[in-house]
């Protein structure tokens, strides 16, 4: 196989798993945009992920939120899933919208209050069992938003305790994966605010344990690429979520804001081993202000081309370029990579798959969009708060 | 006069003007937490300020919000403040929450939603009128997500011809204050950025625009002293938008994340001679997770208490070290004024006010909080999207 | 012509001065890795220039440092430069390296510090008369490390003064660019931090005074093509400074740390109208690990292919999605140019101007590297400290 | 024994170490401002050094850098200690400004200058064992500067081989204190450049490896104090490199920039019993343009100031407050100890160890700034290059 063809298959055999409330409306503290169309229940979220990966190709999964997504029989809502060539993704834990959680979930100085949050995760792992979900996806809004307003170390002992049971409870093949942010809605101190502290945790927990990697979710300055490697070194880096931002957690689209720190990611999971593995990559954006689907399908083809400028990274030349400590030789080797155009290499690839090359045009000739804004007439729009 | 006394007459004539929104609910885009007895009216949030009033002394004036608090008669408004001591203070204006302005208001690239826009900063003119209010505060949420998704330069031009409009309605009273914020809701380029943005186009206007600056809109690293010092400098520091933050616009409350920068700029307001000028002292806080009375007037006492130390600066000690370059001197001096603990003289002041010299203890002695518990049942709690 | 013809005209008439002071050592304040073959004197510093000039065609005009560059015959040296089809560029000011300038220059509370600044300044202006520069270029590190060290205000006031005398000796043909910068080597306040400071300064000096934005000058976050946008819109755009970095003042090459900021820099430079104008495309870099010439080759290099993707983005395409209120075709017209592979444009321009397509291989080819390796022996290698 | 009396009791013990550089003259990439009466040797730091103790009564111990304060004789160097009262403390090493290390130390490409760095740090062990220091403190400068310069991971490798070498020479009673650095000197990747790196490659070593904390080595809203209680709950932390910043690694006195926050630290250390362990308090400051033994004095104070405040903390008061979710009341109690003026309380602690109560004076008074002024003539002034 030439190298050109090597690439291809590798882009073929892609993945990316887009969030149900991606399809939902979104927005900031400020205002919530609602937009025409948009899916009510969790089947119309379904519909609508099935046309992305009907565009794109490589987007067979979608991941859930309990309780956004809570339905009576999830084993028929896998089924609507498969019937539109999909299945069901990582379930995605909610402790942060209950008035309880006011001061937190897992880490709640009430025992009570805990004892609930643990017992939604469990109900997560009987969804995951029903869905035949693989991983279960951890985000802890938990924090404090006043320096003494609680005590940063109890916390800690109380999100051991809480982890563990979870973990405990999880099959053969699941996994919990444990994601970090920095701040928000905590604004003080989060819970678990570095990949430090997850990966502190996953390490106690066991294997089934790994760290998700949010794009949007590191302090100024952070060199993400940096903790991907670090994470594929040690075998605990479990998933992406992917967005992008300019300042703080913004949930834009993916290879938006920043497309160059996008390729070293990928440069870094390439060169870890972390694109034929376990790694789950995710979508976690929100389209406040553009239409969601296009928005879902364009982040889907930038993390194509961010992987294909990746896998074209001449390994060989960069190599020998570090070891004989050629600072400009070796850099202009990744540049090369980065400066390349793919988009015709990756038209191809559609065409290869039996896709068109244009998914975007492709989507909007289809009137999908037209259809949903005719039909979902009525009924309550999917959001954050549904 | 000693200068003992000199520091506590001016404290006793310090005037914090509270925000009419901080009494109702507000939260993060990912939960608002209701609190019992939440105002539920423009006059029942009135009721709640005079007792930060009442208890501290020092917070004479409300802000309000249009159309948060849009009321059929303001004149009446105004006299349900008066009754309980209170003036209204800055108006507010909101081109944030219609869905006309999902593309921004008054640099809209639309013409009929600019004229929406500035038709409600009229509106908000003619209140102005009706409650004798001085000030109009101009937050433009405006700005874009995506680089190209609007032409940035064409934006300012919209900007500026909108703002003069406005400025021309102002009575001979009357002032614009405007705001400048890095990021959010807007997260590649916000129309009002910085002090500097904000600078220039008040130079254009006129007299009778100034600068407000937020302490929670900078970048991180911002020296925002300093900002302050130039306005004042330049004549252009219109007032002060008080809160706190760790991270971005975190919007806790004055002093808790870092008093010593509160003081740094609390000094130079007094060495620029801003405390007794025009300058408005205003709160902008949101109480997501805590009491919010008892909140407001932590936050007022934090600024008398920055205020307090800057007054007690030896500015002749200070001078003297600074023109013989005494690098340590200096420092000391001001250092001096911060290490000291300003409760006891704040607690005098209070008594000399007739009040009770701890006014977070004699507002949970009062019965308030239990008394709007009670009340309070019922109707629609006032919050952001009220 | 064509559009392609126009952009290729475009890109041959470009200019990239290149400053004096990146052929030299640099380095951290933990060490300064000296490179073999580095230049001597002002001389050979232009004649490593000449070489960059040579093979790219649009670095024609050479920065000096002043004391750093600092000549008997100034005339001399300006020949020196044109014998070598190089012309002197901005003359830069240095008041920062004289132990006299510990606690400032323009800014330092002794009136005889400041003397000596203004006085460094103004025989700068005497270069420029006989050197032929129009442009003076003044970077102050002026700033106070500890709260308190020194007055905020009085130092403005000082800076004032001081440029206002500096202001008046300019001769008619003649610039004053006024640089800003966050902080370092001052870590508390630099007297000059941001574009508005600058702004405010030039403002009140006259049209001869203009600002320049330094890319690594800047808050985390800081939108620095808003300000380029901006700075236009005000006819106050002087030129830039440029040079990547990921944290601080990096100084790495141009379009390193992020080539999509570079692009969208360039886009408000065109869309501005200030790529035919007076604004001065500078570098000003430090090559600390790696080899000097080739890296400023590269840098100009990767300011050419910024510049080349912003004037193909499809103008007329792009105002209509913008206007359409298109946030995704908006979007996409502007990330169509960045996805370009302009590296094939360039060589044509490049075959057109009679220069090898490939300026790299081009340079490494050319013996020079050898050459100055063997010849310059002996002697003290330029530096910073030099 | 009463609360002040235990508190007072918890200062007197307190141990503060010096590092030997902060004597001598530093500065930033622009300039290093020489002062007067700045050490020439070794011994001559320690006999500042001893003046620190003197007045302070709390620095017992100077850390040592290789080879800044190489001598023939270390067992002579530690009776020179000895006999002013001192002892010495880490040994720091230095593996950045020789010049093979231009592209890294443990961590370069090339194995000889691996093996040649490695050396270094074994060597700083037999220098360790003659000066009886119980702690080896690693900073490495490593890392890159482009993307793609060097393979990330592999330096990882290569970086946790040399670390395992060394530890392997460690005797009975000495540790390895790694230390992170998000950036600086290197401007792409720093190898160790967060405390997750730092305690991953601790934890594979074994329990003489612990994790340094540089307070001023941290992203842009990184929140330590988190950082300094989640270490203290594994049992990693291995001490302190006290310093203050506002942007970067600004190296300004501790508690300078941000005292709030060195308080917060603090408390996190009484609360997590690290002030009773073996937590190694060390400054790593530079003063630049400060004088230096006065600057040390004012920064030991700060940390006394800081602890005094963390130890006053009514801790059954915060932890009713905590456990009850009173936020505010919790941010209250906390409060309190900070709003403290501590200053009275060091003084009497001061006069029960038979100090002067005011160190800076006392040290003014002594003559000994004048005595180094007038005897330190000649020779070559120690800084970081000496």
């Amino acid at each position: 196989m030439t190298e050109r063809a090597a690439v291809k298959a590798a882009l073929k055999t892609q993945a990316v798993e887009t969030p149900s409330w991606a399809y939902g409306n979104s927005g900031t503290r400020f205002k919530v945009f609602a937009q025409q169309g948009v899916p009510r229940t969790p089947q119309e979220k379904l519909d609508d992920a099935a046309k992305v990966h009907e565009f794109t190709g490589v987007a067979p999964t979608v991941a859930l939120h309990i309780p956004w997504d809570r339905v009576d029989d999830y084993a028929a809502l896998a089924r609507h899933a498969e019937d539109r060539g999909l299945r069901l993704g990582a379930i995605n834990s909610n402790t942060f919208q209950d008035d309880d959680y006011r001061l937190g979930s897992v880490c709640h100085p009430d025992a009570a209050v805990r004892r609930k949050a643990v017992d939604h995760l469990l109900e997560c792992v009987d969804i995951m069992d029903a869905t035949g979900s693989k991983d279960l996806k951890l985000w802890f809004a938990d924090g404090t938003n006043y320096p003494g307003q609680d005590d940063i170390r109890a916390r800690q002992d109380r999100l051991a305790e809480a982890l563990a049971e979870v973990y405990e409870r999880l099959g053969d093949d699941q996994r919990m994966l444990l994601e970090y942010k920095l701040f928000e809605p905590a604004f003080y101190a989060t819970d678990v605010p570095d990949w430090g502290t997850a990966y502190a945790h996953c390490l106690k927990l066991g294997p089934k344990a790994q760290v998700v990697v949010d794009t949007g979710h590191h302090a100024p300055g952070t060199n993400i690429e940096f903790i991907v490697a670090t994470l594929l070194r040690e075998r605990k880096l479990g998933g992406f979520d992917f967005n992008s931002r300019f300042y703080a957690d913004d949930d834009l689209m993916v290879g938006a804001a920043d497309p160059f720190q996008l390729f070293r990611i990928m440069y870094e999971v390439v060169r870890g081993g972390g694109l034929s593995g376990d790694v789950a990559f995710m979508l976690d954006q929100c389209h406040n202000v553009e239409s969601k689907i296009p928005a879902i399908v364009r982040s889907v083809m930038n993390v194509q081309e961010a992987t294909a400028k990746a896998l074209l990274v001449d390994q060989d030349a960069l190599g020998a370029a570090q070891q004989a400590g050629d600072v400009l030789g070796a850099n202009a080797v990744l540049m090369d990579a980065f400066s390349t155009d793919v988009r015709p290499l990756l038209c191809e690839v559609r065409e290869e798959m039996g896709l068109d090359p244009d998914p975007v045009k492709a989507y909007a000739r289809s009137g999908w969009a037209e259809k949903i804004v005719g039909e979902r007439v009525g009924g309550e729009q999917a959001g954050w708060g549904a």
